[in-house]
Parts: structure tokens; C-alpha cells; sequence
């Protein structure tokens, strides 16, 4: 018939055009989009070296990679690769040395042996004479992630005729912390509700499942906690667990282990026991039966992840028991499985303490070797919580016996929410990169928790979900990107931001650099951007109550000290910041000395930490030469000023993205912009009041009162 | 360049293939999918008679039409279709007399002046001695609703050489009512989470929201109230108002109207008053200058939609009003700028009443003729609450002085909620074609609701709308044949439920009979298939307490006796049925003599209201001869099997439906079974305690007992 000698990139053209009029990008396809690549000469070399593909082996894994790659290579191609069972010239060869003879029959068994359960190698080689491309791992879900790779080189636009890539994830649980309740609300969600439809499950698995597992196998995250720390016992019953078993069986192939919270009083609540007590024998029994009940749903199940006497939940404690009494009890439950329990750092004592940056280490520090081994401690990436700005956590250079498992927060509770840009991987970055000196100077952080400084044989990190069920996933289109830079860092913290940003812009919107170079700097700016409307120069913890949303400075006399602004920022007519060395808290006291030399002079502290370090008088001189005062007032005037720089630089990418995603970010911009006006004059006017000095000459009067923004009282924020 | 000569169909087959498997569908795009015509004769036919597109006028509305068409056109043709500013052969001309000097010239004017304000015609004429195709209207959104229609031939494969169609709504206010709160719950919603994501506006204009007055557009929707009946006074707040306003400059050009909510007390909650007593001064005061404030917002703002006195509700009662004066009152204050008010009759006392079934009537009936013109009585489809099957509302026949609106609810509530398939048509139209007697034999429902009965001026029919933001709005993909067909029958009640049917289906299937004849008889019969396996023979009220969910006949003891299930079904050992004669309750004397001589007795009543009506022995025999008991049985297992049988058509149509949503529906038919047989076994074993007779030979043994059915407690069940 005569349409098959029509030349296809003609075809294709035609194509394109009616399918971009027929749909608009709703943003669902994430990274994943997977169309027909626009650079000619890349189609053409990938289509030369991309003859067929071959796949020795069925597992389930298997399968999914091999419609992963159809699906990817026919839409990116934009033609069909058929499946062989012979070598040929520019074959794709996937496979382990275990189901493959063919893979097992090439020269790479000594490289694989390097490269773990998880790793993968992608080689250009010549297979029988031919010459092939290799795409070979220990295992099947080593292939997966090798594929995923493979299908990048193609996204981003990569020459593929001479590969020689291997690559091995530094951390072994690269996990997904979902604080979804039953009901389907999302605490500190913003993009939604929850995407686990708990009613109609087991036998409803919605497309959104299988999306969500193959969009973190992608980046190699291999284990989702499905539900909240602050927990529902509800969740261990049989009539929960067969919907876990449902998520779990569609998970399983792409790598990905369920995990659950454990409500530490569910002997009470759902096992009719009259204590909790981990030390209780019949407590343990109901435990171990309970995980042994789990196993039979889920016979790998990853473990329990647990928040216990901290903000109102029951733990150990209520016991007259530790932490570790607690965690070693369930890490029992579950140990002759494999599985494993993450036990959270994040505690409140019941007495309101005089630096709640200090609460942590004072009740672990102690029990550094006293956790099983199957316990990870998962700390938060500082010490408060998940603030814009905050020193590295000092309990990452305190617990050299216990494997310490890092946790991120993706969903931007602090971080504008439902509506600011931020890119977050520099955040991350700065946590890991930072030095413990533990061991002496470059003790980072991500040394501690990769296990390298410690030789912990259990790694782990955790990043809260940003997921929920807007159609885009993330709720702002940009919030993908931290769900993507946690799964990259996770597996190799050493990426840098920007190369995961470019990797993840390609990928989601285009190949041209008139487009990338602009949006990429925007979005390794975003950050400090942020920091600088909402809290520059170390301020933290001074946003609305409860909701979180927006400032509030001005926030004191509740329950509970810690949680006001006042406490905090400590703004006074002499001065602002929190002092917290030795003439303060001295919280500096739990770092490394290398740590306190760095932090322990306001003159020499570095000024992202200043005022988390220090209280200083209004007119203490900052590197700029300018008062603290008048430095404060810069910051919050630049961050806002710079959104309106980032609605430009948006603004002419147009031509570059289709109307549906340029408008839906351009509208977030621009309530950015409001956002970061509200936070800039609603802080500069409140910390007037203290410093009783004039707003800098040249910076233009804020648009209302202090009076009107106190009075601000938005309804129904979500994400509570 | 040779492309161009290529055969258009084959280069479009070639498409067709890589973007099947390039995109699943996830039926966002509900019924206006504009897919590319199958039919080659048809697709022939098609485009050679739109050769181009001629709109005079450039209001909003003819905007959107433009894109409509435009989106539709090269979709369902796989060409763009040229706008032109002058008439060629082919052409569509669009407009109406006022903007359109063409449209003015044709002879169509006496025929538009039978059309009112939002009728069409659609008309193959001769303009200046060339054939086209005209879309003529008084107003623009007449021209909307008439384009919409056009697409449809298409959609449908219509013949379009030979067009004389002209059509008029038959009711005035076609409205979505939506139960949704302002934190995003919907109450008895099952596709999710509300639509309107308040926090995001004014700023954030989603794309849903157009796409949603686009669908509503296309069927004839007029109207949406934002927000639940059981009201927040927050949204009649200077915060909510500017969202609500972003939304009604977002509907407009479609010509979907906004109104809201009003909580009767709201004076008190956001207007510092100490009364909402609808005759004190200072209220009314209140209300009209909130409605003047509203109208700043929104120009042309529909009115008020009440819920008084009911389930908690303040109204006008608790001030030692009635239901007119709090009417009135708020009627009022909108009518110097033609806003209505929708004032429901769903109405409970305090007092518990021998009968809830009486209770609106005895409430409203005395209050005829007593509403200002610009109030309607919102009255549900019968007397209780939207039970899967109920005789029509006595007030019907009850109110000749009074315009009554029609209140069905779409969300499934009481038909399965989120996994049940029921098409909704035929309950509708049971209702509709009801006779009143009113004014003698034919005195129908639906001649009542249109004003063609007693001369109403204002005419409206309400439907609780089912959507939320699931990806597919409804939840269960076929629940967007009743968001549709009620949608159709609100503009034209006089269709049939399969001629709805087959509208839906080929526009969001396919228009292969193979597929047509089983599906639309699968759908015409799947609502009675319900009534079987839930509620036989009358039977009412028996589902789950509170949550509704499942079935409940044993639910008795609770706060109130009429939200109990004996109250309900009064199964004793002698029989089972709700006495509504003389000897009981006498519900049956609000009906008109007719009514009353058609139920009244139990040998001659319809079976479908036997027990609604009647209470009657175990061995009363039914028209097959059998027992009530036999007969209940031989329902509950029938209405079962019949779900099996609807699985097994719709497996038989796999060929005809992408894999996506086949496996969707195909997923809820097993829930939708497995559910059936639960009803079932749970009722029958229920029952059987009262009759104590076996259940018929032939008939399977219950799965369980009854005292497992009894304990199921789902938890977080939707839609509460």
C-alpha cells in the first residue's frame, strides 16, 4: 500500500499538529511525556540504533519494562520497535546474567559484580558480531532502572552510539513518607486529596497507581509509606490490609515496597489489650502477630515507620520506655521477614522546652547503639521543621551507632504551599553537603546518611509526599520537580541541582536551551528567593498558625510556647534573632566544634544563620555594611522583587510550552508575587515595631496597615 | 510537496494508531471527545459540507463559540475548517439577526421569534444563491446551544445535507446543584473531592472550570449553585465573593449562571445582628443590601437556593415564621435585579411525624399562593429522599398557585454511590410522566414543572450534581450519562431515556450498533436491576445508617424514628409494608383522586409502590402468583443476577472501547456485583426473621448469616 513509503517524519508532522490541537497538557504525564522528539538528527540516529528490542525473561518486572520501552520508544520515535528474540544489528539487549544467556554470554560480569541488587549498566557493545546496545543489571529491577535511564538519554536529547554508563543508588531506601489519611485528607497537602481511594479498593486499582509507580521507579524510589505518621489503627485491620495487598501487588513490579505507620497504641485501640507498654509481653506477641498477619497480605512488606510522643501521639513514654524500647519492640515484629522500622527523631517533650531545637538530640543522643539493627532513626533535615533555611540537623553528627535516615519534606508546607515556585533540590543539597565534622572536616551529612562515614549497612531517606490528586499530581506544575529531584538525590547525592533541573526540564518541557537556560537559573534562584520574602537571614518559624499559611510574626500566647513566632525570632526594641550559643540555648553545643567555630561569632557567622544563631542589636553591621535592620528589609523587599523578575522570565518562554501549562504557572506567579508582598510587609512592618527605624530610602511604603495584615484570617487553607 | 497529495485517511490511520498508544483515556473529556470520525462516508459527507465557518459578532459567547466549533471541526474531521468573512458554498453561518447583517437577510426571522432566548434553528438554506448551513438564535447563547447541537450530528453521524432543526427549552432554570462545602468535602459526592478550589481563586483560573460550563453548555445547563445546601455563611463574605466572582466571569460566555447558598442565619453569623427574624427590619435591611453587595460582584447573579428548617438547618421557623415569609424575604431583596430564590421543601420538624412522607405537603400546601413571583419551591422527585424508586411528590399536585421546581438528585446517594452503574433516565422520566390529576387524566409531573399546567411564568428543574475532581468528573464513567440526561430532559423532558441513551453513548463510545444495541439496553434496564437488588416492590429506606452506603434494614433505635429502617419497611411476623391508606397513615389522601383510586388498594396497586403504599401479609399473592415473600426473594436475587448479566455485556464489548476505560467499568461491575449480592443476602436473611419461611427452592444460600451482614461497618465511607 502506498502510505508505507510516505516519509514517516512527514506523517509525524501531521500528527502533531491535529494531536496539539485535540488535547491540551494537563501536566499528568509528569516527566514521563514520552512524545515525538523535534531535534531530526537525534530522531534519526535513535531510530538507526534502536532496531528492536530484546528482552530475555518474564518476570513481572520484565514485562512492565518492556511496555515501559514500547510505549516510550514508540511515542518518542514515533514509530513501533519490534520485539525479537534474535541478536541483530542495533538491537536494544535487556536483561540479568541470571535470565539472559545472552547477557550472561557478554564480557560485563565483572562490572555488574560492582554494582549491587539495585544498579545497572547501559553499554554499547558488540553482541555475536553485531553491534548492540546493553542494558544489564543483577536484577530485574535493576534493568528497570537501567531502561528508565535508557529512555532519558532519549528525552534529553543524548548521543546513544557509544554508551558506557553504570550506576548503583548510594542509599538503599529511597522512600516516599505519604501523610494521606483514611479519609483521603492530606495533611500539609496541597495538591489535592489523597490519592489512595482506601472505598474502592481492593478490587478498583485506578490507572493513577500504576502511573505512580512508574513514575518513581523512574528515579529509583523503591518504598512508599502509604498513610500519615500521626496514624490510624485502622489501617493494621484485615479490611485495610487487603486494600494494602491490592496496592502492593501493583506496585511490586516496579520495585516499589509498601510500608505502613504503626499507631503505637493499636493493641488498645484495634487488639482489646488494656497497655501499649513495648515492654509488656502480651503487647510484643500482639506485634508479632500483627506482623506476621501483614505478611501474609504483603509478603514483602517493608516495615513500619513510626511518629510516637511527639504532638499528641502515643509512644513509649506513656510507658515509662524509651525510644528505643519502643522501636526495638516492633523492629522484633518484623525482623524474621526482613522488614525494617523507621523510627522518627521528631519528638515533643510534654514540658515545653527552652530551645526546641535541642529536644531532639537530648532524647537520642542517648540511646546512639541501643536500636536494632533492622531500626533506622529518620531525622528531619534540621532541627526545628522543614523551615525555608535551617542548620543540618545536630543529631547527623551525634549517633555514629545508629544508622540515621534523612528526611525530606517535598510537599512545601513552609515553602509557599499550594502556590509558590521553589525548587528544592538546592535545599536538599545544602543539608547533604553540609559538614558534621564528625570524623573531621568533610563529615557531610550525606556521608552520614549513605553510610559511608559509619559503615551503616542500613541507608536510608525519606522525602513527605507533594503528591495528591490534581490531575498534575503535584498541584503546581513546578512541584514535580521536587518529587523528582528527591527520588535523583536519594540515588546519587552527588547530582548536582542544576543537572537534575535540566534533566527534569528537558524531559518535561523541551530540548531548546533558549527555553532551558532562563527557567533553569529561575529555578536554582527560587529558593533563596523565598528565604529572602519569608525568612532572611536565618528567621524561621514565624508563619500563620496552624495552617502555616502565610506571615505571622506577630503569632504568641498559645498552647505551647514552641509553637508561636515570638519564641523564635525574639525581636525585641534592643535586637532580633534567637541566641543560641553558649550565652543563649546553647543548642551549638550539640554540634562538632568544627561546627561551632563556624556558627559561634554573629561577626563570623555565615548570614544565612545569623539570626538562628544569634540575637544581634538592630544596628549590628552585616557584610553589606548595611544595619541588620536595614539588611532585613533589603531581603524581603529583593525576594519579593525577584518573583516578579521570575513572572517575566516565564512570560517569555511562551512560544515554548502549550497554553494550558504556560497559563496554569503563569497564574501561580502571579499569586506568588501577592504572596511574597503579603509576607515582605506584613514582616517589615511587624519587625518595625521593635526596631523603631524607617523602611530604607528607595524601597516603596508596604500597601497596608500591620494592622490589615494581622487581621488577614484565611478559611479553609488546605492541607489540615 | 508530495505530502500533501496523500490520501488524508490513511495519514490520519497512521495517527490514529501512535496516539491509541501514545494516550489512554481517562474520560476527562466526558461526551465531547472530538475524535476523528470513523465512518469514511460520513467524514466525506461532512466535510464537504462545511467548508468554512462564518460568525458575525464578536461577544464572548460567539468567541467561545468560535473555539468550540474550531476544537470540534479539526478533531472530528481531522482539518481545520477556515473562518471567513464571506459566504462561499458549504459554508456554516452562525449568529443571530441582531449582530449577523447575513442571518437578518435570511427568511428565518418569523421562525426565530417561536424560538425565545435561548432556542435555535439549524437550517440548510440558499444564502445568496449558495448552499449552507445556518445556526440562527435570538441571542448568542442561542447560537451556543445550537452549535453544540450541530457538533452532535457529527458526534452521532447525522446527516447533515438536508438540516430543518429548530428547538426551545421547555423549562427556564436548567441548574447544577452542588452539595459541595468550602473545605472541599462534597456531601453524598463520590467522584472525589469538589471541583472549585477556593483557595487557589480569584487568581487561579483551573482549566476544569471551562471545561465544565463547555460540558454543561453543550447539554442546555443554565445555571450552577457553588455551594451545599447546608449553607456557610463565609461564602456571602467580601473574601468568598471575589472567588465567587472569578467563577461567574468564568461561566459566562457559556451562558451558565451563578447562584448560592443562603444561610438563613447568616445575619447573625457574619452580619452581627441578633436576629435573622425574616420580618424584622434590620434583617431585611441586611439581606437586601448583601444582595445589592453580591450583584457588585456578579451583574447578572441568579439568587438563593435555601435549605430551612431541615436536618439543622435555621429558617424562618425559629422565629415563629413560615416558609413564605422567610421566602419572600430574600426573594426581596433580589428581585429589583431579577434574581429568584429556589426555596426547598425537603423540610423536617421537630416533632417526629407518623408519616415523613406527609411532612412537606402539610407544611407547603397551606402556603400556596402565598411566594412573590420571583421564588420557586424546590421540591424533590417524590416525598421521602431520593429513594431508587418513589411515587411523585404530592406537592405536584398540590400547588397550582405556586411554580414548583423539580429536584432530582444526580449523585448517586442512594443508587450505589461511587460503583454502581445506573442510568438515571428512566427514574427521571417515571417521574416526569407521573399523573398528577390535577387537572384531570394527563395532568403530568413534567406539565406541572414546565408551567404548561397551571401558567407558571418561572420554571425551573434542579439536579444534585455528581461531579467532583475525580479525572473523569463522576467517578463511575457512566455517571456522566446523568449529569447528561439530565441535563437533555431539563431542556426537553419529552425525550426518550433510550434516545438519551444512544446520544451519550455515541458520543462518548463510539457509533458501532455492535456496541450500541447491548450497551443502551444494559443502561435502559439498569436502574430497575437496582431496584431489585436493593429496595423490591416499594420497599424504601433501608440502606446503611448515616453513610447510606450498604444495606441497613435493621437500623432502628436511632435519634430519630423516621431515620430508622422499620420505621420504614414495618416488617413484623403477620407482613411487611408502609400502611399509606386510610387504615395508616393516609399519605395517599395528598394525592388527587385519581392518584388515590390507582394505589389504593393492594390487590390493584402497582406492584413497583406495593409496599410503599400498602402493609400487606407474607402470603399476599402478587401478580406472578407468588407470596410477597417468594416474590421479595425472587427480586433481591434476580436484581443480583442481572448485574452478573451486565458483566457479562459489557465484557462482550472490549474491542469497541479503549483498555482504560474498559477495565474501569469493567472493575466497578465486579464491586457492583459483589454489592448486589450483599443487598440481597443481607435483606433476604433480614426479612426472613419476620416471615420465617424458607427461601425458595432454586434460589443459592446466603454467603454469610445475617448477623455478619449485621456487623459490617465500613469506615470512611464517601461522601459524608
Amino acid at each position: 500500500m502506498k502510505f508505507k513509503i510516505l516519509p514517516f517524519a512527514l506523517a509525524l508532522l501531521l500528527i502533531i499538529n491535529l494531536t496539539e490541537l485535540a488535547y491540551s497538557d494537563d501536566g499528568y504525564r509528569l516527566w514521563q511525556r514520552y512524545e515525538l522528539l523535534k531535534d531530526p538528527q537525534k530522531l534519526q540516529q535513535y531510530r538507526q540504533n534502536i532496531s528492536g528490542v530484546l528482552i530475555q525473561g518474564t518476570s513481572p518486572t520484565l514485562t512492565v519494562t518492556r511496555q515501559e520501552l514500547d510505549m516510550a520508544l514508540s511515542g518518542l520515535l514515533g514509530q513501533n520497535v519490534k520485539n525479537q528474540s534474535e541478536i541483530t544489528a542495533n538491537a536494544l539487549v535487556l536483561g540479568t546474567p541470571e535470565n539472559s544467556p545472552l547477557i550472561k554470554s557478554l564480557n560485563v560480569t565483572s562490572k555488574l559484580a560492582k554494582l549491587g541488587t539495585e544498579g545497572y549498566l547501559i553499554e554499547t557493545v558488540a553482541v555475536k558480531g553485531q553491534k548492540a546496545t546493553v542494558i544489564a543489571a543483577n536484577s530485574d529491577v535493576g534493568v528497570l532502572y537501567g531502561t528508565f535511564q535508557f529512555i532519558k538519554l532519549l528525552q534529553t536529547n543524548q548521543d546513544i552510539t557509544r554508551l558506557s554508563i553504570s550506576s548503583t543508588p548510594k542509599i538503599h531506601r529511597r522512600i516516599l513518607n505519604h501523610w494521606d489519611n483514611l479519609n483521603r485528607t492530606v495533611e500539609r497537602g496541597y495538591a489535592g486529596f489523597s490519592i489512595w481511594d482506601w472505598h474502592k479498593l481492593p478490587d478498583y486499582i485506578d490507572q493513577r497507581y500504576i502511573d505512580y509507580a512508574r513514575a518513581n521507579a523512574s528515579i529509583g524510589i523503591n518504598g512508599t509509606v502509604l498513610t500519615n505518621v500521626n496514624a490510624n489503627a485502622l489501617i493494621l485491620t484485615p479490611a485495610y490490609l487487603v486494600k494494602v495487598k491490592a496496592l502492593a501487588d501493583t506496585f511490586r513490579p516496579y520495585g516499589l515496597k509498601v510500608y505502613l505507620t504503626a499507631r503505637f497504641s493499636a493493641p488498645v485501640e484495634i487488639g482489646g489489650l488494656k497497655t501499649a507498654d513495648p515492654l509488656d509481653e502480651q503487647v510484643k506477641a500482639w506485634w508479632k502477630n500483627k506482623a506476621d498477619e501483614i505478611y501474609t497480605y504483603v509478603p514483602d512488606f517493608g516495615g513500619f515507620l513510626v511518629k510516637a510522643n511527639s504532638e499528641g501521639q502515643p509512644g513509649p513514654q506513656n510507658y515509662g520506655r524509651n525510644h528505643a524500647d519502643g522501636a526495638n519492640m516492633l523492629a522484633d515484629a518484623v525482623a524474621d521477614k526482613g522488614g525494617i522500622v523507621m523510627w522518627r527523631a521528631f519528638v515533643y517533650d510534654n514540658k515545653v522546652p527552652d530551645d526546641r531545637a535541642k529536644q531532639a538530640f537530648t532524647e537520642f543522643k542517648p540511646l546512639d547503639g541501643k536500636f536494632r539493627k533492622n531500626v533506622l532513626v529518620q531525622v528531619k533535615n534540621g532541627p526545628i521543621d522543614f523551615q525555608p533555611r535551617e542548620p543540618f540537623h545536630p543529631l547527623f553528627g551525634a549517633m555514629p551507632q545508629t544508622p540515621l535516615m534523612m528526611e525530606f519534606q517535598i510537599t512545601q508546607e513552609y515553602l509557599g504551599q499550594a502556590t509558590n515556585l521553589v525548587y528544592q533540590a538546592p535545599l536538599y543539597k545544602e543539608t547533604l553537603d553540609a559538614d558534621t565534622f564528625v570524623k573531621g572536616a568533610g563529615s557531610t551529612v550525606a556521608k552520614v546518611v549513605d553510610g559511608s562515614l559509619h559503615q551503616y549497612n542500613l541507608t536510608g531517606m525519606a522525602g513527605v509526599a507533594n503528591i495528591g490528586n490534581d490531575r498534575n499530581w503535584t498541584g503546581h506544575l513546578f512541584g514535580q520537580a521536587n518529587w523528582y529531584c528527591f527520588g535523583r538525590l536519594a540515588w546519587d547525592h552527588t547530582l548536582t541541582s542544576e543537572k537534575i533541573a535540566d534533566e527534569w526540564l528537558r524531559m518535561t518541557f523541551t530540548n531548546e536551551t533558549a527555553f532551558l537556560n532562563p527557567i533553569n537559573k529561575m529555578m536554582l534562584q527560587s529558593r533563596e528567593t523565598l528565604v529572602n520574602y519569608m525568612t532572611p537571614l536565618g528567621l524561621h518559624h514565624i508563619m500563620g498558625y496552624d495552617h502555616h499559611y502565610g506571615p505571622g510574626p506577630w503569632i504568641k500566647d498559645k498552647k505551647r510556647a514552641d509553637w508561636t513566632s515570638v519564641y523564635y525570632h525574639k525581636a525585641s526594641p534592643e535586637g532580633i534573632g534567637f541566641d543560641r550559643t553558649a550565652t543563649g540555648s546553647n543548642a551549638l553545643a550539640q554540634y562538632a566544634p568544627g561546627v561551632q567555630k563556624l556558627y559561634g561569632k554573629a561577626e563570623t557567622c555565615p548570614e544565612p544563620f545569623l539570626l538562628w544563631f544569634h540575637h544581634v542589636k538592630w544596628d549590628f553591621k552585616v557584610k553589606s555594611g548595611r544595619t541588620v535592620w536595614d539588611e532585613i528589609c533589603h531581603r524581603y523587599y529583593s525576594g519579593a522583587a525577584m518573583v516578579g523578575e521570575m513572572r517575566k522570565t516565564w512570560d517569555a518562554t511562551q512560544s515554548y510550552v502549550d497554553a494550558e501549562r504556560f497559563n496554569h504557572v503563569k497564574m501561580l506567579l502571579l499569586i506568588q508575587e501577592k504572596e511574597a508582598r503579603w509576607w515582605r510587609d506584613a514582616c517589615v512592618l511587624y519587625f518595625q515595631t521593635f526596631a523603631q527605624r524607617p523602611i530604607p530610602a528607595g524601597l516603596e511604603k508596604p500597601t497596608h496597615s500591620l494592622e490589615y495584615y494581622q487581621k488577614q484570617d484565611p478559611k479553609f487553607v488546605p492541607g489540615i
